[in-house]
């Protein structure tokens, strides 16, 4: 385990691009639930278990790869959800493969049913794991899988 | 109608990456008009019908995504020249049908007479409809559906 | 500008297959507006600004092609739609492409949201541009960019 | 069902492209029947079961599509063998989906045993069902559907 | 004609892979008549002409081989709608291949107006034909095709 | 909820082709837990919960598909892990659509980083949602899901 | 050979859609030699040589497919330059190989240096062979070709 | 060299789908030697190098796999024909990787110039090595190698 | 016209990779006439107009090219058969680019109704023009051209 | 040559998304120098010709295209690793079409030899070269072009 | 059999490109015996059983070419390694296809598990067999072959 | 580093087929500099450094693979311009691979921005690096790395 500054192990949830409008956009799509909810709840599983948590958004890819490119300073583990950039960012993919921690990559969809375009995923080979098609419940399972395995 | 602050109708338009440039870069083929130009007589249009108009540049694909994110708050309908992202930005395509206001595509050039990877809009399908050939009145004809149908 | 025999500027609108039964056809996707009153708007819009209109409406591929093939005798412009045939007609292409007037393609729905055959138009690539997504305001669109710069 | 003016049921077949060479035209592949021999098969069978019968053989696309814009004036199904059109015609696609009537695609050979373009069909998608591979007798299946099922 | 043991011409269909289900799957798709009527239905066509009839269905691919593979030792002819094997299965059409039956391939639904994978059939090119999109009638069209011209 | 015979809530796990030599097979890509391990584990956190379990490994399709052909008549979920039919069986595929039962796809390794053609779930589009990448956890992180949101 | 009316041998020469702008249409591309000049060239060269002529030019693929259905009866010999339908008529395909002649398909312009869907010929795999490249000498070399070998 | 019970080498022949009706099935294509004379060829050349023999034939994928499951506990070497399994198995591709025995490929056609979906193996890339085209002398040659090699 | 040092008019005839079996190799697809008679006639051909006439068949891409690079020095018209590198060779292609002479590929079988990969020439886009199908009068229609056009 | 501010001959070197982290990164593939380094011996290359040297990264698209549009203001030539980007940006290739400076591309590792995405640049076709495979060599490769051919 | 000169019988075994580096070129993949160590094998085991044997190795596919060319004068039978021509020679192809003699192609490795553009062979579907990935054992199973049925 | 025999470090550089003709050939793609030229260019430059150095050029693939069979001997480096085998050659590529020196590849022209089949090079993977679109400067700067390299 890499050693975080506070001592106590970190987890970072990145949110890509659009993820801000969640709960208003296309609700039947993607749940009426809104971001702020979401970090709530992981917050508070990760609390419950001794995890710090912090949460970004961003609708840019540089901003995304600037975090990505320190969160070894500070976290013991990633969860991303790449929004649209999963099927078109090589950038993002090189980001994540180069840094050190493992990072899973989750969706609220399931992308597989979805267009075409959706189906394949540039970001999921660098990944420790994907988790996709379950709500908000996506990012719970991988914040589940961090919190039962690293030590 | 969506009712903006103002109380009057508006419209935003949004010109992609490099379109700052417009009016040097190879004039042969976007002509020499820049974007100033185009604005104004946008302006123009637009006024003379009783709508206000902004107008907004980036090369950042984050920055059109964080302005599609509110644009429903000061504007009835949108005008898009997505530039070199028309065919590659998936997340400025969800960004767009995430938005609840008519959005039209315009290409200055007719992208179907270009390279071959230039055929393909990833950001038409989800557009209300598409105006691409006609040099800076493709911005001119998407104005005038607007004005010409939103009562 | 090719001088016309009466005197007048005159712009000649092609209808292609299928466009007959406008109206009565699937009309969640194509509306309920009949060809005989999108000619009707076309030639208002025409006449007031002193142009001369003609519509010609064919299931079949040889006619359109014939008809194109002495438009520039008696016209000054070409709206055409070409229906089915975008997707499949290289003679269509290459009578348009033999026309030496300014030629628009025009399609009533937006055909990059349909099936995956629909969105790649032959057609495109030797037109002077495409307007595709906006009804019967397609045709408007493209009658009022000839009036605003053919003088 | 549709009322028809005679008050009978009626069948309309439409023969396309090169089936007026039936019998003569490799006879090994096609079979020695000829268009009139399949026409009275099936008018005698159309009879037997109180229903009028109506064929037509075109080599120009733009008839076929002709005569399915009013085919619903006249007629309470559809019986088509698109022929060559089958793999190229949008145009015949859009035709039969914008008439009302059950349309059956039919073809004598079994076309997923011939070239590769054989084996994409763009017509069956828009058809209530497809018969091919048996002869003269795929189109007398169509007409003993059509019999069994339309009351 | 081959001559089976009872003296009487006999007819196997083979059902494949989740057709059990039928009648209670996706009844929006695939109708809610269920397996055994529609082998009743067949049986009793069957018996009017004098033929007898067996149906077998199986969720297993190799049973399905194991089956046609004495096929000829009791029946004259073979419909079989292989259900998801129609796209994958190189082994079933060996074995029809194999048989020296005619065997017809039919589908409940029209299979070209769905997903993509379903649009190519590796069975049909090597069954007498294909019927596909007419509920279970596709069975009955099959089995009035046999006893019509099998003498 | 759908009522178990039982009364208590049960959930079903299906193990595909080769999962038996789990933790032989390859340890370094699989891992060297067995299949009775991960049984034993997932087992132990459904009784946790007052949820029943059983599993089922068989390398035969046609047994996957009886098996989900009357799952819903003792269970209220399921979890699959299809091995190598993952990306060959379009006959699962219609298995688990025709399931009521809600069907979650998991994988031991990140299928994503492994052979192209292992990169395709033609399982997945039917799913509820997937899990990939995570070892024996993948499991675990399914049951997780349906624990938390069964109610 | 086929005996025909008059006793001579004959030839006929197809001419496809919007050959008849030949000498007007892209000059640079198709040369400056109109399709009068063409035939009359043609003309002369069949009489020489004891043959009679005769041509036909169409822009309707239907046409072209009567024309062949009966050129048996009057002619030894078929020269077609199928124009746009190279590309694109499975019908006009068929028509030529239902064709009991001697066919050969020539391209004024090199096919093979142009856009890349003319490089692909449907007609090509029917004919006797091809010639292409050569203005109107392309002609005049498939008619030396029947004059040197029919006898 | 793996131990087996019988202290002798052993060598265990897989028939797949189909195969039981070799001799039968396509004499031209697959000769008219049948599965027993095969065998006994195999057994025979076994025998003589103090080599045990065992041959298993099923048509269902399932059971092959259940066969390599346990191969390693009886035998040092497997030939395996796949029959229409070789180019659409993954899970027989997976029991093959994780079967410990060397295991060659063999085919008696020259699936090379045969239909395009029979050239594309999806078993040889994690086979030993690849026989085809020798007629049942494919299997000879396999054994040959392994009696050669294993010592 | 590029002068030659005998002050006569030259023809280079280029046979390409396996022509030198012409006459022995399938007859029914290359004919019984062998290179010699063929080179015999096109001389015969030649002299008759006063055309100077060399014919060079080489198996060795490279030899080809090395006759290729000095053909300007002593002819002014090249024709050649590339037999298998017409698919292959991006060399040749060169070469006959870099050569200031009109070239003219030839084949004697219509290459279009072979094998799929023998349907694309990356010869013929930089040749003057292609002739093929037409057995050993493909090479004596190409020399017809050049006797006929060149001065 | 463009006349610079400072009246020197000025480079400018781009690094795009991800090099921030040479050195730390993957260093089997990318070596250890991190991006200091690299730069401090451009800066000495450049220094001891006379050049002046000005060195940018950024992980943001938008800003590395905000660059490239003033770059001509300042400096004489440009060189560009654009990561990731190289892949994907379509954008990016727009802004060095747009820039009147000419621009060498570079990659450190060779790209040709990693993952197929990689194999294809959309940058390249708008550069004056190409250098990949040479570690930061490549950088030094293509300022010596500059260098010696720049005056 | 074709009788040869000697009066015994003959092989002739052809070694394509680079493979004189045998032993010494990637030992891991190729083994460490080299291209003298297996002609020793190979004629050895030719004159155990009566045939005399002779080899030939060249870089150039000419040269490969010029030997099948005459091989019918000498051999009974041919065993050819192309190498890396296995993948692009269709003139290999074609040479092997004029050959009268039963040819069987060879692979040391199994190019099956190598680089995609190895997986297809252009050579295999013109040979009798063809047999990979056994070492220089590849060779004498395809002798093997022909001493045990060539009499 | 490599011991050759002078005790110089030398470099070998290759010019693949057509190269012969440089400064004849396009000379507004590939510049009006000839070989001798360049070879000169490149010599005084390696002299320079102590290099000694030596040009090969062929238009045989053949001849280049024997080449490189035994550069090692020789030389500690080796240049490759392989012309149009860029695109085509397997058997160059391996030839590559298995000499022990390292290889630069590299091109007059930009190929990315030419012809699509010239955008992909099967040789590149197994070189260094590759240069590309500095004209004879292309030469240069691999050798400048060369010199500034090996020690």
């Amino acid at each position: 385990m890499i050693e975080t500054k506070s001592g106590k192990k970190a987890v970072l949830v990145i949110h890509g691009p659009n993820l801000a409008k969640l709960g208003q956009r296309e609700p039947d799509l993607y749940g009426s639930t809104n971001l702020d909810d979401i970090n709530r709840q992981l917050e508070e599983m990760a609390l419950l278990s001794g995890w710090s948590f912090e949460a970004v958004q961003s609708n840019h890819e540089g901003k995304l790869i600037d975090v990505l490119e320190t969160a070894d300073q500070n976290f013991n583990a990633v969860i991303i959800n790449p929004g649209g950039l999963t099927h078109t960012s090589v950038s993002l993919r090189d980001a994540i493969k180069a840094c050190p921690l493992p990072v899973i990559e989750v969706h609220i969809t399931n992308i597989h049913s979805r267009e075409n375009f959706r189906q394949q995923s540039i970001i999921a080979p660098v990944c420790r794991g994907s988790v996709s098609g379950f709500g908000y419940h996506s990012y719970l399972m991988a914040l589940w899988f961090f919190i039962s395995t690293i030590e």
